[in-house]
């Protein structure tokens, strides 16, 4: 074993927390307060971006981490527009409330519908999500399409997601896509601006996962 | 089905291609010219973030983009740090070539054997890697510590990969653990400083095997 003076040498489970120490020594030297049911929620999207500019474009709808955590409490599941996001959001975490985690991007049937009528599977595994009995908390990091499915999906009255993570990455449609959701009476946690991400996303769902088990 | 004049009508093929012709455009404005050899990684992995940050920080090793090609050509392995990275690289594709993504990170084995030393899943992980008979890709996009795991088999003449992606993110002990990455005789493609992510690395596969797809 090669000892390297230039290695912060931490035990594993010191790691997280130094991290998330920097970040708030880093926040407090820029002067930026963060209010303080957004705190932990903000702080881990840094962490998984290592990207400050998070601070100036996560949008938070009024009450929207309660609302969020009051879902997850009663066993809400939650919805991914990519295999990523769902591989990085804490299942067995969220499972201890009841909670589990779909996504339907790879199912041959949305496919196939999708094929048919010239548009995304994103688009279509929102129309299959809209099915699920339970409320749904939608983590959308990828598609700005899944979003503005959901978008007519509410404006049309047929269907009203329980909650919003609106933070996919990109450059066609991306923005507007998200200032849509930003328009309706749905509570919402939404990144203005291009960035975001599956990584982004299940960060989220995380970090409302981990405030809740250490209540 | 509520047409919005705001959003841009495109078929889903077209939107990947749009939002290319974009990056191309803002990287003509800012006046950057990327090495022909890197364009379609550098600008794969702006398309998965929507930060042009990484024009500056993304540094290859001579001729990484040949080499790591001719080892997806034949047949090497990728492994990863995460299920993330694992979960959104082109398994599909990469499989045409013969190779397969591994991440270990999950085996029981490996999360007993951290425990008992005080080190990391992905540190041990890394170590259960070296023994693959098969050449292999490193895609590190989460913990320095697999990198410093990498970088101490090869002071040590233990292991040598053959190829290291090092895109971890984060801010203890990562800008460090790349740039010991870059200090050793691997070819590699690192990002330098504190930016990066399990996207970024599966990003980096999916830009080699596409280019790959399309001879």
């Amino acid at each position: 074993m090669i000892v390297l003076d230039r290695i912060e040498h931490l035990l594993p489970e010191e790691i997280e927390k130094r991290s998330f120490e920097i970040i708030s020594q880093e926040l407090e030297q820029k002067g930026i307060v963060l209010p303080q049911e957004q705190e932990m929620i903000t702080k881990r999207v840094i962490h998984t971006s290592a990207d400050f500019d998070y601070v100036k474009t996560l949008c938070y709808s009024k009450n929207a981490v309660r609302i969020a955590k009051d879902l997850i409490l009663n066993g809400a599941d939650i919805v991914t527009d990519t295999n990523m996001a769902r591989a990085g959001i804490n299942k067995k975490m969220l499972a201890r409330f009841g909670g589990e985690v779909h996504c339907f991007m790879a199912d041959e049937e949305v496919s196939q519908t999708a094929k048919e009528r010239g548009t995304t599977r994103a688009a279509v595994s929102m129309e299959k999500a809209s099915k699920l009995t339970k409320p749904v908390i939608f983590a959308i990091g990828n598609a700005p399409t899944a979003l503005i499915q959901l978008y007519e999906m509410m404006q049309s009255k047929a269907f009203r997601p329980a909650f919003v993570i609106g933070v996919p990455v990109g450059f066609v449609n991306v923005e507007v896509a998200k200032e849509l959701i930003m328009e309706m009476d749905v509570p919402y946690i939404v990144n203005r601006g291009r960035k975001g991400g599956s990584n982004v996303a299940a960060a989220i769902c995380n970090a409302l996962l981990y405030e809740l088990g250490r209540r």
